[in-house]
């Protein structure tokens, strides 16, 4: 498990590269200082949210923001991690190949779906299964792991 | 996911083709115009009810396929596609050098593994797990998610 | 999957190399021949008992180990047997360029990772989930699937 | 309850109007003839599928219409009759006094709240509980009900 | 909660005039001495067991009676309740411009539908929901609310 | 929804005045700038605790109030919010005609009714049910809303 | 299991006459060419109808007939079913001896209890159990299994 | 369903004798007139608890009672009315060629063997089940079915 | 219940000849001795596993026979103890005249199904019901009652 | 177990001197005559209920009784009976040097607690826990075990 | 805890002697070597398999044994356990001044309690709850903890 | 129940000393000024974190520290309030003659166990079960109540 700010959840590496391809650990929301995992807009910075809202999130409703805000918030932090990650290694989001994403609830599937749009320029390979838990807890909504295809000259 | 007919259920792509390997979407058998996910075996051609009654299966009494028929059908509609899919970048089913399997009941496997029979010639590099749910829902049995390699000239 | 013996649960690969790549099926700890899943630290030889003792663990106190043994010592033969797979391919651990680790408990992942750490000289790119089962049944705890990177000279 | 057609579901008024109130039976989604309750935006005239396509909803994409679909159409359904039936006794929505609304599973709420927004001029006056269940089954995920002030001269 | 004796099950008023408006508190079936809320059919008159007679009902089998008695006879009780307030502000059931249902079981509607065909003459403005629970406890099937319109002279 | 504050929780009004009846959305106790259900008697202002603390609640004791508090505490906030609101329209909650009042569990109501009692002089009609959910989540205990009379004159 | 065609659903007979017995299959409503289990009084002939509605049922109101539909219905093809068997081999409904019932729900039993004085001129000797399910799946209400006696001459 | 004191739960027979057979209804320990099911000793006459004392029940302890009497004071009520229905007959408990046992739960067998031991002279034919309930009601531990066979010149 | 082997599991009769009637008890599949339930291919005798071979059971693969294995082995133990049965009273499988099948889970009837095909030459009269529960425990996945005409001469 | 009139729910005895110790068995409010435990306020005598309204409970309300009383109730049987027991011995409450106090629900501990600040002149050392069961059934809510301490001269 | 051989589960003490008190861990029947918890008859010897025959088990029915088999050992078990420690530090039954006895399952206590009878001359206080769980695993029925009391001379 | 600094939950003594014995209430972890109860590590001062390092807990690893954190972390406080309370009294835990320790969750023993060690130099009698809750709430994992042996003298 990779997260937001590249402070490791444990003793694992975010990223490996291997001949042409980079493998990425999964990546999941939670800050690894505070053990939180992010439910709020006011945890993303302020050009996220204008990016979000621009699709009809953050709403600053409550009662509407705290049913998307989990999933919306931590669907922008993972994929905005893994474009980071892909970048340290001269790479871009054209550059997937693979994304494997699970889901502890299937519903979010929608929100995730379109803040993933705002991050890929073309459809990507995809797999999405929702399984029973991830870490560190069920605060965890999502967890996304990539496989990067990196050729030379890259 | 990929499905059976090719059409996306959403925005992503079946397949992709990065050096010597193919990386496809998980597939699952639904269909992505009506949303039906197929239970029953005449959901399938004649040609696949033919090699299926062969295992054993589609056996014309309701009480033995109605409790068989969603596991076999499904298994036969995502090997198919994965076996098109490949062939449309020129390989062969050989060329398979990883499954990833997702069951919501593992007690699907036997039917599957004995499908898979069908249209593996040799023994694959498999893995197998039981997810909580699939997309678009509970009626999906299984989802498999192939990594193949295509050297050179193919 | 794959067995710690090596006998296969069914028709699959325990491995395949293709190009620079050897990618393994998933690894659990069951015994082929009996079908049954170790459970306590007397299914391991004792050079894994004194490494599991210099972490803590195989106390030989019934009411810890009883918590503890299953998932120390799966983990401990699931990763054997990674080990002795990638060796068969002329490889060491350092190899392996991706981990996916699915868990029926997270709250056995501080145990696995101990093990881990006894395995691999390095922090390795990690993907864990919690999944609803496994095969072949309840008693199973975690099942590893690893990618290798091999390079030519290997 | 009252249904889109108009079509009761039992013996019972869809609306009484009594001095200069109106006041409305609990309005659910349901096909009185055939007893469906609608989960697809394909049961939505195209002005309505339009209308709800400028907030982003009716994507056309499988994965993401399945989880949000039947929550939007029944809202749109339901607010539509309550219009019609207002309407038919010479009032406008600007004349709904208050809304009790139940749902099924409050996560419905976010898409409600955006299809009542391209009914209502103005903010109303709103009670939304989680109820454990609707008639005529399951498949129902919300229930309005309206209480209109129809001064004289309406 | 308003009680078929009229006495109060806590300090809160069983029906309120303003203006041309009647408003009875929810009503329940519980004898508020005793606490029980009735389940057979002896807990009525035998005028009332007459009227359930005739459409079926209160047959003198236990095995019939169990399972339809206890919301067959707090139906009775409830609506006779409601007509007897009705008429202690000098209405009549027509008088009633809503009604708000809450039952514990929706499978309990058909009883109670047949029983309020005997007690309104004409169709009623309806809004019918399942709740999780009532007071005083789980005995309770069903509550219901009344607004009553008693225009100028009555 | 209406919230202690008067800050909306979503588009929607916290009351509407129409002839002799001013309508108040169902009220809950959230902080709308938090997202936070007031849980402890800390969030209450020192009048209010006092008050408690004359019929018996507001302990001190942490393992007394820790059960009680979230139902007092809320009780209090969401009637004070329903008499500011009548307030603010020239009436007192003599003017109250209707409260219809849902729990997420009923065990709450003994509390509720207590607190109740501080401020009605007289009882009031009233509707209580159990409901299986409320805005914005399961932390909010109970949801109240009020019908007033505000005849000519007010 | 027998089915109202007499087509089956298994390798099984629908009876057997052993000497002054004829033993018959449990009888369940099922359509073997679709293996839909008919929950809808418009799966019966008008003749059905007819007397169920001279009994109170079939009321043409959604609300009610959703939930009394499916145990009527399957009743009455259950019942009809076994008459004709027994006609087939020259018997009547007086010739059953005995009935076992099971039903996945005993809340049906008075439904069903009403269509069975339909078919039966005298009290039959009967057994009735609530198991947990039936074949083809969760849709099937009740199953019947009859043993009849037809004395020589008959 | 048949019970002790004859009067029947609902319109059928206790019992018809074919031939040499003697068909009898599923028996249950209810009281018809009240509908009880009765849970303890003193349901019972002195007889038959000086016989149950022989056994070991009816121990005056109400700890011990209280979870061994429901099954015990029912096995014995149970069988006390097949024997009277045989007697009716003319026949007796050797008559009897097989019972099919239904429990709620099978733990309460251990109790019902020990009291059939006590009216069966030789071992009997006998099936026994686990259902999920009986009429009527939940209270009922136990439903015997039992078929005699009555030769000539009985 | 009668076992495989005969001897009894409680005191009761395995099987009581009157008339021309053979009626047998339910049997389970349980060595009484150990109070194991067989579970595996290897509990049975060699040509038994050759017939299963024959339809496709008992393939040597572990993840396959896991899940089928205890449904196939015990269907093919009780069946056999039937058979024997019958054959100890000088009949045969043709003799059965009606066959009541208990199942814990349905989802083994196709195997059951394959199974008894290879014991009864005709189709036989059936009865099929799942329960929740069988002696001497959860590990029984069915229990087969017979009853059979053995008529003079036999 | 001990019992408010000491007649004793099994064998044992309800207290032992052992030198300056007084053992208490584990006390609960249940009728050892009936096995009826007490639910309602009219099972104490006068004193009692004054001195529990004393402390705002057994208020003449239903709706709030009807919560409240049961553990507020057993509370004061409970611990009534262990004063009378202290008592036999020649102490007093003060000489009760330890309780341990098991709860079937905690939300019961602050009625309890109230009542036990009416039977202790001082605090005294408790523990609390929440267990699953109590015998004889689940009307219990508490159970109170005592350690005292009797000096000598006592 | 406690275990039948003495070999203790855990760093424990099995008892400790201070003054005139005896203090026991609390025992449960579990074997420390192989962590087995004894089920059956046979893990008893000889003359304790006579004593419980004599009070009605041990029977030798399986389909008895098994449900009454698991409570009964293990209460012979433990209180043999028990019996063995008091003796060791010179005491006899009569010394023991409190039992605090835990039961996963209330139901095992008819059972236990005449188990205990045998071991007990004299009733003892006693305190019986039910709890969630004891270790080492869910096959424990009962654990019981033992004061006693050994005054100067023993 | 006492707290780690003493201030306490509820109106009890956190320990009383009775002739030569000192009896403790239970002990949990909870903060009381908060009513928050400790979870991770730097609730916990450096000697304590460095004790439990030594140990191999408080890895700083936070997918590690979140499954054993609050376990290990309650276990330090609880055990250092005993200390500090035998302390107080002028006693150590040599002096401690039972502990009775109660678990949420008895998976977290083996992390108790482990730091039990570190504050008993000799082994403790033991009382160890799995309880369904304790106070203030579920994030409570453990409490210990201990019973103290402080001959004259100390």
């Amino acid at each position: 498990m990779s997260t937001p700010t590249g402070q490791p959840l444990a003793r694992y590496a975010a990223a490996r590269r291997v001949g042409d391809h980079l493998y990425l650990s999964g990546v999941i929301a939670v800050d690894p200082a505070s053990g939180e995992v992010p439910q709020r807009y006011d945890a993303l910075d302020p050009a996220a949210r204008e990016a979000l809202r621009g699709i009809g999130y953050d709403t600053g409703q409550l009662s509407v923001d705290v049913f998307e805000g989990p999933a919306v918030v931590q669907s922008w932090l993972v994929l905005a991690r893994i474009r980071a990650l892909v970048a340290e290694h001269g790479g871009e989001m054209a550059n997937v190949c693979r994304l494997v994403q699970y889901f502890t609830d299937l519903r979010d599937y929608p929100a995730y779906n379109r803040v993933r749009n705002l991050f890929f320029p073309e459809p990507v390979v995809s797999t999405v299964v929702e399984v029973s838990g991830m870490m560190p807890g069920p605060a965890v909504r999502l967890e996304v792991e990539a496989t990067v295809w990196l050729p030379p000259g890259r």
